[in-house]
């Protein structure tokens, strides 16, 4: 019997709901596989500047550095909108902390959900990609300074930090439809420049059996809107991965069905659904744990290596949504723990 | 009787068919209002590259400069996609050489055209909004460094930069619908927060009776996709410009109808549709007059102010559109020079 020490960063807004979805699915299928999951929660976000006066006490990062994988909620709210302390900057330091250099984000359009996107049934359907961000470097973590009159920031990458968020694009290509398309803005800047040598050299060297191809950043925003079913996995730096993954995310129509991983070199990862912590919405048991659940899923696969258990909480988030037992958000009149509960009812009875 | 001064900058690809198609619409104005306009070709972009090894001549800059404005056609090709020297560095140095710190996208969604958009028609239709576009700061013009292992680019803003580039947009929300939309990455950047603060002053200080709101870069491509109606003016730095206007040009689902300015402090101007060379249909006389058509209603709005003239190009120009006299990309079957010159005598018919 396999025992994981798990980390729980509710932070704010929903997240806690969210992350108690989370934590159950993890207990349910603890049951069902005969794994111990042992969980220790810790403050992330604005609570933890409420409580701490820091986004990321030093308490929580030690916790973080010793698990196994670590869950979070969400974090922010209009409450810290305006101080000098943002819950944001909990979320930027425990991915530097824990060297989380891979920021995973699969997107796919549900045929019973393709109702609800933006884009035309026929441009969107099908669509099933994965955008992997870069997250430890460039403009986030550059230099910056500042007078009364001018502001700078630095983007600094190197050839080792491309090198490896690229093998992890070409990996997971491997495992899905074998097409990765590396994104940067190569004609304007040198960073750039680097990001598509770095790409192809590696490319040749390792990884020739999977098709690759380029695109400048504006070009794929426009892309992702008019043949989001042309593209398998998406690699790019950290803002343009920042701004294409969000652009991605809302062309499934529910923004609450989608998971992230955020992994670092150990296989230690962070994992959280996409969406924020939608303070209007909180402690109403209205959010919808999906987009956790489908992290979790991540967690399962990625960090913990349990294929088949990842592979059954899938099956049961897939069924549920399907079946039409949904949130509000996405059409449906259940609550939120009534959804947690039929997926784990569902890995029951069919595990 | 007016006279002006106008380079044109045929360039490459279909550039030459719609800088020809502009230079009519152009003369037929003059015939009918009574203006002289003179005309001075320059090269630019890879056509330069070949014969002057310089993908923005000496000689160009020189016509560029004290011209009363400039229409290009379009840069590149993917016989220089392998140079060292790049067509579109020929862009990059006629914006900075002349000083046009203002990129003017606007875009709007046709009725006869909204069934081609990717988006909804009940999502799309009747959206209409103006990006201000930053064009000669930010990463584009940063210092850029390079060794065997590491890049490095740097973002720099002044305030006096935000300045005068709000200024338009607040200006160009006046004569709109008075909203005006900052974006950025203020939760993450040191140029985004000079951007902000600098914004929400000049607001306060001179514009007060705009509307102003604030997004961040990610969020603003996903609302761009989800609710581009609620948008009227949108104003931001270069590379989040660069991203977001090519987003926003997919959205009414024919890239050939838009058009664009680049505007300097003294009001001189470069005028250029925002399609690309588009090679594989240059020579066949396929190409789309309408988006150049468009930028030169603009050249004579704003560098001309012959305002007049303007709103009789812009009718004609919607007139044909709509009587569905179009070319192919558009759904029509009508070439292009037909299309310019169903245009040019609409404006002599309508007169
Ligand atoms: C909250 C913010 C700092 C963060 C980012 O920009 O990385 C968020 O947008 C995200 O994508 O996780
Ligand atoms: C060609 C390129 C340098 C240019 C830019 O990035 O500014 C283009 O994408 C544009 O938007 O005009």
């Amino acid at each position: 019997m396999a025992s994981f020490n798990i980390v729980v960063l509710p932070g704010d807004g929903i997240g806690p709901e969210v992350a108690a979805a989370g934590v159950q699915a993890l207990k349910t299928i603890g049951e069902v596989f005969g794994h111990s999951f042992n969980f220790e929660e810790k403050r992330i976000g604005g609570i933890a500047i409420d409580t701490d006066n820091n986004p990321y006490p030093e308490d929580t990062d030690r916790a973080c550095l010793a698990a196994d994988a670590v869950l979070l909620g969400a974090v922010g709210g209009p409450k810290w909108d305006l101080g000098k302390m943002r819950p944001e900057q909990g979320l930027l330091a425990v991915r530097k902390s824990l060297g989380l250099f891979a920021n995973l984000r699969p997107m796919d359009v549900k045929a019973s959900q393709v109702h609800r996107s933006p884009l035309r049934a026929e441009v969107v359907q099908g669509a099933d990609l994965l955008i992997v961000r870069e997250l430890t470097g460039g403009l986030y973590f550059g230099k910056q300074t500042r007078t009364e009159t001018t502001a700078t920031d630095e983007c600094v990458y190197t050839v080792a930090e491309v090198e490896r968020v690229a093998r992890v694009a070409f990996d997971a290509a491997r495992k899905r439809r074998n097409k990765v398309t590396s994104v940067d803005k190569a004609n304007v800047i040198e960073t750039s420049r680097l990001w598509r040598e770095t790409v192809i050299r590696l490319h040749k060297e390792e990884y020739s059996d999977v098709e690759l191809e380029h695109a400048l950043v504006d070009s794929m925003a426009m892309h992702l809107v008019t043949r989001p079913t042309t593209f398998d996995v998406i690699v790019t730096e950290n803002m343009f991965g920042d701004i294409l993954s969000d652009l991605a995310s809302v062309l499934p129509g529910s923004i609450g069905l989608l998971g992230s991983a955020s992994l670092g070199a150990t296989g230690k990862g962070l994992y959280e659904p996409i969406h924020g912590s939608a303070p209007d919405i909180a402690g109403k048991d209205l959010a919808n744990p999906v987009g956790t659940l489908k992290s979790v899923a991540m967690m399962l696969r990625f960090s913990l290596n349990l294929t088949q258990e990842a592979d059954a909480l899938d099956a049961a988030i897939d069924a549920v949504v399907e079946s039409g037992f949904v949130t509000r958000d996405i059409g449906g009149t259940a609550s939120g723990s009534a959804v947690s509960k039929a997926i784990s009812d569902k890995i029951r009875e069919t595990a």
